[in-house]
């Protein structure tokens, strides 16, 4: 057997806070961190480590009840809108869109925003016609705005992409559409009060704002769940996973664990107007710092830019070796931009505190005076 | 915001030694549960919680690629074979294999042995024609023999359950087929050793053998994988994830994790030799006390019994409630029977201990004194 030997980039330094920027898997607080680790091997003196519950137990059953309510309550969801919990991520969910709210043949509308966008579109396309209803902007420096969509009125329905993670750019509003508003929140889901009512459907992977990998969330408008159509597997048929309960199969019983958690923790610091306060003022530290400074620089039209994944440059980008071996070396992991973009990526989710934003601003000054 | 509360069906003592009996989710091994714990806030000096481990880094990617190779050496697998690890568990797969396998139109042979087989059976139903090689004999006493297998030779592939998790029954022997074996081995999975060079396909969701909930490891035969067809997302192809080394869309990375740390244990135990002899004396140990009991019966032909879920009933199935809550007080968990078969069940996977089937037989002794 080999054995699982540790990684070569780890960070120099092995002492002092770090703080992990990641886009996802990412950052978890470290109170909720604490919790899993304390309860992890006897989940409330049931004899059983919260990795082994049986989830057609009432233990589990009873957690996945409150994980659902501590939702509706964060986000005040209508009572005509059903909760899911399926396996895997908006990844899954890309294909599973089409499949499961349009006939056969049946056209959707997207809005072509960046990167996430345009993997969404590639996968739709394999099961439905697109229409899209604005393209990216050049350099992706901002999104079209809801004036300029081209809206098909008989689209089955209009998929927008709420943040885009790699490229850094957010949808600040959301349009009231005659036909159902489709929405991947995956990076920006529970950082910011919504107008729920407005949309058909929304989806998120858990693993930026709600806990961990391999679990996806989804609030439906209960008149979009249909019979599954041919072809399509039960367990990814939402109309079938919200007749049962999201248990049609075992579902991620620990990633739904540390969801639970993370309902809660959001709540105990007072809900998503804090979330967006705190995000808001984490996010316009950074922005302002690379604004004023020579040696970055952030290409996102202003009234665009995402609070939650600030992506940016360094006007030399043969520093950027340098620049990301440093910052790790101090304990600030993962600024990478993503692999397609480049550049540096700093995202601020939920579980980020403004002192780890403190943290790399301190960084990126001393870092422009060595080399500015 | 409510509170997660505390279970009214917990156990009522809460010291001393407890076993969890439970299907799956499942007992895992105090070692690794404790290895979990203990790497579970910074995962070997990165800095960062396994739970928060980008997964497109070099640690998640060696993490991935040794477990991996674990399972490979276990197993003895072949070169020609690709392990995939795909998000869900097997009932996912109930209809992905279709879809994935077999060309529009064309029909797989399928073996009914219980329970189990008839949920594949419902879900491939959906997706291609069936041919069903043998019916589950009545009662569900006993698997018909290869022998009694009405195969046909166009077939697409073969699908046996390699192990009746709620039935108790368990495939012996696996025969040389002409067309692709392909076997759900969920509950069996890495409990003895295998000839993985007869199969075509083998699929087992985690939370059995390999960890937690929310995992689906796949082994397929190189030639299997097929472009995807219309109508099946990209993550859900097999041919795509081997193409992408399972990281097509963000893996399950902690189950993947507590799958790495199982298949290292089952190699320090000595392997599935090792393993199918602890099985073997485990599971002798139960049925032999059943067999001997006036109040206990096991109705499943001794030949076809399960090493792994041993199903058996109170001959007076009145006092079945009053078994269960006297084993749960004592610290014997989760000992009820499927829902759908009743009666009782003990799971005997690889991380129950010798000692755990001791405690039952002690228990099922005294409540036969007492009872009897």
């Amino acid at each position: 057997m080999a054995c699982i030997c540790f990684p070569e980039d780890a960070p120099a330094t092995r002492s002092g806070e770090r703080y992990n920027f990641a886009a996802g898997p990412a950052m978890l607080p470290p109170a909720v961190l604490a919790q899993i680790q304390d309860e992890l091997p006897d989940w409330r003196g049931s004899g059983q480590s919260l990795l082994e519950l049986p989830f057609t137990g009432a233990p589990f059953k009873g957690l996945m009840h409150e994980a659902k309510q501590d939702l509706r309550d964060l986000l005040t969801i209508p009572s005509n809108y059903r909760v899911l919990f399926m396996h895997g991520g908006a990844t899954c969910q890309f294909g599973l869109l089409p499949l499961n709210l349009l006939a056969p043949g049946q056209s959707a509308d997207y809005l072509d925003s960046g990167y996430w966008a345009a993997k969404a579109i590639a996968e739709a396309r394999r099961h439905a016609p697109l229409n899209i209803i604005a393209s990216a902007s050049e350099g992706l420096r901002a999104i079209a705005p809801p004036e300029q969509w081209r809206l098909d009125p008989q689209a089955g329905y209009c998929h927008v992409t709420s943040n885009e993670t790699a490229n850094g750019l957010q949808l600040q509003h959301f349009p009231e559409l005659s036909v159902p508003l489709v929405a991947d929140m995956s990076s920006d889901f529970l950082t910011r009060p919504l107008p729920v009512e407005r949309f058909g459907l929304i989806y998120a992977s858990a693993q930026k704002n709600l806990g961990i990998a391999g679990l996806c969330l989804l609030i439906v408008r209960d008149d979009l769940l249909k019979a599954p159509r041919p072809g399509l597997p039960s367990p990814f048929s939402y109309a079938l996973q919200a007749e049962q309960q999201s248990r049609l199969c075992t579902p991620p019983t620990f990633a739904l664990y540390v969801a639970a958690l993370m309902l809660r923790w959001i709540g105990q610091q007072g809900g998503l107007t804090a979330m967006a306060s705190a995000n808001a003022r984490k996010s316009q530290l950074l922005y302002q710092h690379i604004d004023a400074s020579d040696l970055y620089h952030c290409r996102q039209q202003p009234a665009d830019r995402s609070a939650i994944n600030i992506c940016f440059h360094l006007r030399d980008p043969r520093l950027l070796p340098d620049f990301l071996r440093e910052a790790a070396a101090t304990g600030l992991l993962n600024l990478q931009g993503h692999a397609a973009i480049g550049g540096i990526r700093a995202s601020l989710y939920n579980a980020m505190p403004l002192a780890g934003v403190k943290r790399l601003v301190a960084f990126m000054h001393g870092f422009e005076r060595q080399h500015g």
